[in-house]
């Protein structure tokens, strides 16, 4: 098997494994209870809270735990209270959707999925009291400049005080998708609200957190026994955040190992892939991209088809955000950057991970490229000069249409 | 070790362990991506959740998989919209405190934690539109007559239709401490809204579910990728789902078997606490009670020093909702019932599960005694006859208060 979608789901690795186990069995304690091996059991959860807060720069009392990225994606939102939300147009559904339940506008990226500064800067009004911008995106792997979108936001925080707004305004950034390829600070990015993710760092699925800048007040979604300060009810998903923290620290002792492994994967990859008898389209700002993406369209030939012919292959690769793809929805995100239909139907989302290596990898672009080409020849695309012909005019039509 | 706090949490049992493994490992896939072993994960899923549903008399598509019961909860507050809650006054905080974002009014209980028919025919008036009653309490293990409140109900809605009056009205209810010891059917008991909960059944934690009835609208307060029908937002925990599956299923299954086990262990705990030189005032409905229940006072003395002394021989039990006592809140439950300060204070709750069995609780009782004994004495209770009498002036003193 080859698994190229780690950016929709990782597996748990051995050691999270381990480290979650004994609290399903011997230490299933209820933290809360009052006896010593619950009040363990306590002191583990904060030990973990504090080691995952460690990877980004922060402090335990700074998270809230929750049940995932989209929990902690709505939670933040709630400090936006009633103001105007801004977001990028290839934001994740978790953001756009929440994003809707508030005023709300969409800020369009450029062609190669970065965000325009001074596009921000005009969409920020008197009424904007949030931007969220992920850190890198989750079709794309476009890591954003957030250092200078923090500080966009702190000029104009500047001005409200000079004009004496009191609006409050806060950076959010869904770091789901990069927190095992990127260095996170909270402090040195100037993120206010930081979603952070288990599921893709090779943690459990089902834990999450939100990271909350001190004096940002949020409204709790989910009521109850008073959890995590009164801001997440609910009983302490124990083993969940002993592995999301395992998975953390692992995740952050390995980024520089890891960010040149996929860099070299990923040049590989291309490489293969330039092999194909229709010319690859890269998607995405390959210098500002997490090295463990490869996002690609060949025109012309059904991404569906592909999916399936390489399936047969033991070769996984997918479409886009699984949870877009399972609906058969067209990706936002890739009609944001400007891709063409054509474009947008022929790509496919390559996200590398721990199992693959440099043998997994070629051997995937050659069957990759055998599947294109196959597709190729079927749809009659390339058989002469003629075809040659008509597929450039039909990728400079696409073009145009950007 | 003698664990009596199966209230508070469970351990998973290995079945369910060995269930969820794969999960985490080799199928780890997000069950949303176009593959074939992601397909396959999600077949176990929708199988997961329509086994879970059976145990409940459901079918899989009346389900929505939250990450607890208290989320559950909220989520199926949102049906009550602009209405009114009536809810018991022993609710879970959960319950409670979710309530409180809408128009609330607690019903009374009688003394031994039975809802009065009649107290909740006359809270219900024009606005209500959510009755919410747990199954079991989970102080003190009380289990309410479903079948009787929801033909209140269902009066009430016809005589709403006759009158023309198109509030809805639905009955929720909070069974994550029945689940493992009742046979529930929410179309035989009338329920439209349960919320069920896998770490009180030997499940793992942050995975819960709401049964919905047909017909009724929630509205999500987790936006997203739409899973769930878009009422539940987020990558579904797959090892979550099938191990509160496998719990469920066990569960079911030992129904009857565990009854008995817990009745007799209950009696022999009873009559061991007798022995106390403190009479133990058993409260709650014995008749009407979870089996594995034994919410207990000795009134005069301090059950937090109890918990500390019984620590000490590793017996566990706690004081009342976990939640709460970590908070060292007065328990709103056990004056609900109208137990005086004295016996509130001197209460705990034992809950028994899997690992006890007859040597266990015959120890743990003479244990609870010596301890109780112990600190009798040390408040120099019951040294004279004079200590006697006042133990019992007081003890008439609070039921007066009652």
């Amino acid at each position: 098997m080859i698994y190229l979608d780690y950016a929709a789901a990782t597996p748990v690795s051995e050691k999270v494994f381990s480290a979650m186990e004994p609290f399903f069995s011997s230490e299933f304690f209820n933290p809360s209870a009052p006896y010593l091996p619950a009040k363990k059991v306590r002191e583990i959860f904060e030990q973990s809270k504090s080691e995952l807060a460690h990877t980004i720069g922060a402090k335990a009392a700074d998270l809230i735990i929750t049940s995932g990225a989209t929990e902690s994606i709505n939670l933040a939102f709630t400090a936006a209270k009633n103001g105007e939300i801004l977001y990028l147009a290839t934001e994740h559904a978790a953001v756009k959707e929440t994003a809707k339940k508030y005023n709300h506008k969409e800020i369009p990226v450029g062609k190669n999925g970065l965000i325009n500064i001074a596009d921000l800067k005009k969409a920020i009004n008197d009424n904007v009291t949030m931007v969220s911008v992920s850190l890198a995106n989750n079709e794309l792997g476009v890591i954003q400049p957030m250092a200078e979108i923090a500080e966009i936001i702190r000029e104009e925080r500047q001005r409200r005080l000079a004009c004496g707004n009191k609006t409050p305004l806060y950076l959010h950034s869904d770091a789901s998708q990069a927190m095992s390829l990127i260095d996170i600070s909270v402090a040195r990015m100037g993120i206010d609200l930081l979603t952070i993710n288990s599921a893709k760092i090779y943690g459990p699925k089902g834990i999450g957190a939100l990271y909350v800048s001190r004096g940002i007040k949020l409204q709790p979604i989910i009521y109850g026994g008073g959890q995590e300060g009164g801001l997440r009810s609910g009983t302490e998903n124990v083993a969940g955040l002993v592995g999301f923290a395992t998975a953390s620290k692992i995740a952050k002792e390995h980024l520089n190992g890891n960010r040149k492994k996929y860099e070299k994967l990923s040049e590989i990859l291309r490489t293969e892939l330039k092999n194909a008898m229709i010319e690859p389209l890269f998607f995405g700002s390959k210098k500002h991209q997490l090295a463990n993406f490869c996002p690609v369209s060949f025109p012309g030939v059904d991404a569906e088809r592909l999916i399936f012919k390489l399936e047969e292959k033991n070769v996984y690769v997918s479409t886009g955000a699984a949870c877009a793809a399972s609906k058969g929805e067209k990706s936002h995100t890739l009609m944001a950057i400007g891709l063409s239909d054509a474009e947008i139907a022929g790509s496919i989302r390559i996200s590398m991970g721990a199992q693959n290596d440099e043998k997994q990898i070629r051997k995937a672009g050659r069957l990759i490229v055998d599947a294109v080409n196959e597709e190729a020849r079927r749809l009659g695309l390339l058989k002469d000069d003629n075809q040659v012909r008509r597929l450039s005019i039909l990728k400079d039509g696409q073009k145009k249409t950007r």
